[in-house]
């Protein structure tokens, strides 16, 4: 999902304007280690002990999905303690946890159904209680990230937490197309966003570069239109039913007209163009012939089946980004645009849609597309995913559509979790909307494209960053604090560690395939300083064209998206300036990494010198070295109290803009920070 | 499998000789990182590149064992290069990897199947030729070992290597009565004993804590004699057929009459006293009666169904360990002694075995036991395994039995890897054997004891040191070089990641747990040179009964048996001080890490305050800075040569005695290179 790159970019450039108003508005939040964080906090005093005899009872309705995700809570709390707890609920009368559940959820997870719970913790025990099931594994989250060590064992702080999500549609969609991802990274995946409250898990499984799902009807769907990576339908069912255990909905998405290559190997006669086709790296290059009434045949059996095999009411049918010179090329679609007065290939791409939606209504699906679907002739049943932004939603609830954001939550581009939690559905064109509007906006998806992401490195793109999202899909709108936020990402970040999640140790690996040897503390000092190129600059930097199946083994692969490291020592940078130079504390921790850094290029050298895939960040290496010496440099004359000389800073300052561009497509976080380090060694004190 | 304290102590007292007398002959070896060694190694010049046209051509017999070996191959090259290559092998004239294979394999894989191979790699292309499937899996380990990143994307290096194992026999027991493990764990440390070349993996199955396998004739032997925590017959047939494609054999052990206490729960009537008895900490305290001939009838029925569920041509009836005064105690089995001729207790479990033996006979397999099984009226072909030593294994050989080492490899007494390597089967009292007594001794086995392992430590106690038994095991008996051997140990440790083997990360997580934060730093560092005490001392530690279900999540559950990080310190010094103070670059490094240390206690004590888990290792944090402190201290006077004051120096030494106790059962690896600094600040240089 290639967004068009010039629209995009203009968008951006809003983003960060938006981004920076709201910057402002930061509200400080309770001291409780939770996200998303709950609605309604209010701390007690005492904690609540977990020890071996700590015991689970359920009253009132009994529910499978919940005595199953007791199971697992029960053993996560094992893993997290060390200690062995009993794995079934009791009849205690005195049990460490009451659960108590008021009625059954559907068969099939519907949006809007009640996710609220209420959990009371008090020294002698807990109380949780919700209406649906959907509240008590809510519930069950939160218990588990409260969960601390302490001087009595482990416990939990006394507090009575009420809460519900703001948003009823909260999704994580994850581009199977591009790259396959096997299931079983797709289930710790689900076990990661249940862990956030999240409820949606929006799988794109089609597009040019395969077709991931198997067919019974269209075997050549799957089997031609894909490197032999599919789900099977019994991997769907499994994977269906895995999420609904967690509460999350799994939307299927089959993208059409456009991205849509795979159908056509091995059914040409479906494309806008003559074949034949092959899956190649790009994708074969045509779209949906939309005139002939063979498609929508075709579509109606296909849709039918997919109908059946994927039980959630709703169904995305893509209809992003289609090329329109294939239409144009073609006299016979041409010649039925003018004989059914059409003006342009919108009108086409709208009456395909017509028809898709009136198919989808015959299998009971409500349809949904990103923004280009939008068109009046459509009925107002159908939601509109915004991958343009707040104005283009608003604009669709204003005529009467639902909407999902995802302008803003594009996890691909590199963003730091900052940026995209300053996005909020509401804001901007959104916040102008009317009572009766409002409610159309549904929530919104943080979209893992994958271009450049295999199932090795897609846990360490989606997570922590993914759970600022999930929080501002959640929490309260005013839930804004940046500190706290960061300060409880780090913490959930180990905690996602548990369930299997790869995000942090997954780097290590491909850090030592990259140095071939079990050492690799030079390469972890520079990889955790440098951030992967933003937005769709990597993209930019391909000489020809782009290969999925390229492999994706280099560091820009194996780093962080979000430099901690480089984010904690701006701060510490920043603390040191504002006290006038007299923080002793933070002076020294700067210090020690500056010189850190100046070593560490000697130590470096010789391993970047023996392997292809590290030569090209050498020149980082020399940066990150040279910008060590400055930094100590500068730090010495403010020790002295005497300024730096000018001529040593102007050769610095140009040693720093070089420093800024990016090199093997990524950029060194820490070059802004000793850029102030140099500038303030000038001698303008900022206190004293 | 609590040996006897006192025989093991004066067992282990002989071991340490022993490895002084063999630390003398190391011998030095190619520097090839493949663990274990092989036999003969050529390096060739240039190196055979890998790349995304990688290729496998499979030529003579065609083997289904191969076919899948290849393809778990491919996916593990993929996966260690971040490059997707085919996974299927090719009918190309000129593939990257041609293996050769003449014959297929036995169904069931016996003891002493050949398992040689012959890998010839050039640059232009590598060979692998076996007899047998076994020979190709192993040389597809040898392989992938071989894999390094360089200058031109990743190469092997050129190489004629012929291979083949020293013993037929290399082993690893689990001990899943303890501690369940899991299907899945076993499974992953089933690929960890495959990628050393391991071939027999020996499951202790029951002991007093409990019955781990399903058994359809007697059910309450796994439903009263467990926590409910066993596998099924279907799990055991996928665990055989998963090590069976690896090249793995499955051994069962029901371990009887002693350590059967699980047995006793559903079926008291086959103990020697009176019931009833429940799975409780210690197990039931009771032993088998052999006097009864129901007994028999018992074992015919349940050993017939276990000897059809375990293919394998072996089968462990444990035999150690009776306590006796569950015998003497029973009148009836006293009069049963007296009316039968017999002399003592041990007369009546030789009679036992006796009529084990002609069972497991009629079931057509061959019968192992621990060392107390020997007894002359047993016949020649039962097997028996060494938990005393060389002597007590030899002395079985004299008389004509087969046997296995087990002494020295028990990897649950925390020893550093290079004891166990310097354990030999064939040394001591078995270097004396005739040429027709030596090949009696079939190889040997680590032994995982778990009562202090639950399924999340298990990887840690294992890995990486079992691969230095498995050394031991397989390569030829000069293979002795110690710094050649950590080199590759280090280097195979971070492959073994790769096969999701949690031997290095799992220790993070539980360091998380104990902090409750996902700032470790302080905290690794102080795990980092701490080792538990060794042999049985934390069992002797114990106040109370031992009680499996014990909480296993304090720091000494989180460290490593042997402690990198103090070895490397270790020899930093000792580089240091034979260069006579000269070598600079040791000396830097040894300031740095004694600078760490000194700073580490303030960093780690408000942690330590606030976790119950943390604060019994308080005292050790404080001599971990002591120590820091005083190491400076020496260099600094070093550095001046200026002998330290002799004062200074009896109080640091005294420092030093203190810091040498155990402390929370665990012990600072860096006393002793701390004390020969102290030492040398004396003044009395070695050289200069």
């Amino acid at each position: 999902m290639l967004r068009s790159m010039d629209t995009m970019r203009t968008l951006l450039f809003v983003s960060v304007l938006v981004l920076l108003a709201t910057l402002g508005a930061a509200q400080p939040q309770p001291p409780l280690n939770v996200m998303p964080m709950p609605s309604v906090v209010q701390l007690g005093a005492g904690q609540l002990a977990i020890d071996r005899s700590f015991s689970i009872a359920i009253t009132g309705f009994r529910d499978p999905t919940v005595e199953r995700g007791v199971q697992r809570f029960v053993a996560q709390l094992s893993q997290e303690t060390g200690m062995l707890l009993k794995n079934k609920s009791v009849e205690s009368a005195n049990p460490s946890l009451l659960i108590h559940l008021e009625h059954g959820r559907q068969e099939v997870q519907r949006l809007g159904e009640d996710e609220s719970y209420e959990l009371t913790i008090g020294e002698s025990g807990a109380k949780l209680n919700a209406s649906n099931p959907l509240g008590v594994l809510h519930g069950l989250q939160t218990f588990l990230q409260l969960v601390e060590p302490g001087m009595n064992g482990f416990t939990v702080p006394a507090a009575t937490i009420k809460d519900q999500p703001r948003f009823a549609w909260r999704g994580l969609l994850i581009d199977v197309g591009r790259h396959f991802i096997p299931v079983d990274v797709l289930k710790r995946n689900l076990d990661g966003m249940a862990a956030v409250k999240m409820n949606v898990l929006h799988l794109h499984l089609s597009d040019d570069q395969g077709f991931r799902v198997e067919t019974k009807k269209f075997p050549k769907l799957h089997e031609m239109g894909s490197d032999g990576l599919y789900y099977t339908q019994d991997e769907i069912r499994g994977l269906i039913s895995y999420a609904y255990d967690r509460g999350i909905r799994v939307l299927p998405e089959f993208d059409t007209p456009g991205h849509s290559g795979s159908w056509f190997v091995g059914y040409p006669e479906l494309a806008s163009s003559p074949g034949p086709f092959k899956v190649d790296p790009e994708g074969p290059d045509s779209v949906t012939d939309p005139t002939r009434e063979e498609t929508y045949k075709f579509l109606d059996k296909f849709l039918g089946e997919m109908a059946k095999l994927f039980p959630d009411a709703y169904f995305h049918i893509g209809g992003d980004e289609v090329n329109g010179q294939h239409w144009d090329k073609n006299p016979k679609i041409q010649a039925f645009i003018h004989s059914h007065g059409m003006k342009n290939n919108q009108d086409l791409q709208a009456y395909f849609n017509q028809r898709l939606q009136k198919i989808l209504a015959k299998h009971h699906k409500v349809m949904i597309g990103w923004d280009e679907i939008l068109h009046p002739e459509l009925p107002k049943t159908i939601v509109i995913q915004s991958w343009r932004g707040q104005e283009s939603l608003a604009a669709a609830a204003k005529q009467g559509y639902s909407g999902l954001l995802s302008f803003g939550y594009y996890i691909d581009l590199m963003w730091p979790a900052s940026r995209h939690y300053a996005v909020d559905p509401m804001s901007g064109a959104a916040a102008t909307l009317s009572p009766e509007e409002k409610p159309r906006i549904l929530g919104g998806e943080a979209c893992m494209w994958t271009e450049w992401v295999t199932p090795e490195i897609l846990d360490s793109r989606v997570w922590p960053r993914t759970a600022a999202i999930a929080e501002r899909l959640w929490s309260p709108q005013a839930t804004q604090d940046l500190n706290s936020m960061y300060a409880r990402l780090e913490e959930l970040s180990w905690r996602l560690d548990w369930l299997g999640l790869t995000h942090r140790t997954g780097r290590f690996q491909m850090l030592h395939r990259m140095t071939g040897t079990y050492d690799i503390a030079a390469l972890r000092t520079l990889a955790d300083v440098v951030e992967p190129v933003k937005d769709y600059a990597r993209m930019d930097s391909v000489k020809g064209p782009w290969d999925f199946r390229a492999p994706l083994n280099h560091l820009i692969d194996a780093v962080s998206p979000e430099s901690d490291a480089a984010r904690h020592f701006s701060a510490q940078v920043e603390a040191y300036i504002q006290s006038g130079y007299k923080d002793q504390a933070a002076e020294s921790q700067i210090r020690a990494l500056l010189t850190t850094w100046r070593d560490n290029d000697t130590k470096l050298h010789p391993v970047l010198n023996q392997s292809l895939l590290l030569n090209e960040v050498a020149p980082l290496s020399q940066d990150l070295s040279a910008l060590g010496v400055a930094g100590l440099h500068a730090l010495d004359d403010l020790d002295k109290s005497e300024p730096s000389p000018e001529s040593w800073r102007t050769e610095q300052l140009a040693l720093v803009e070089r420093a800024k561009t990016p090199k093997a497509n990524l950029l060194l976080m820490v070059v802004v920070p000793v850029q102030q380090l140099i500038e303030s060694s000038a001698g303008q004190r900022p206190k004293s």
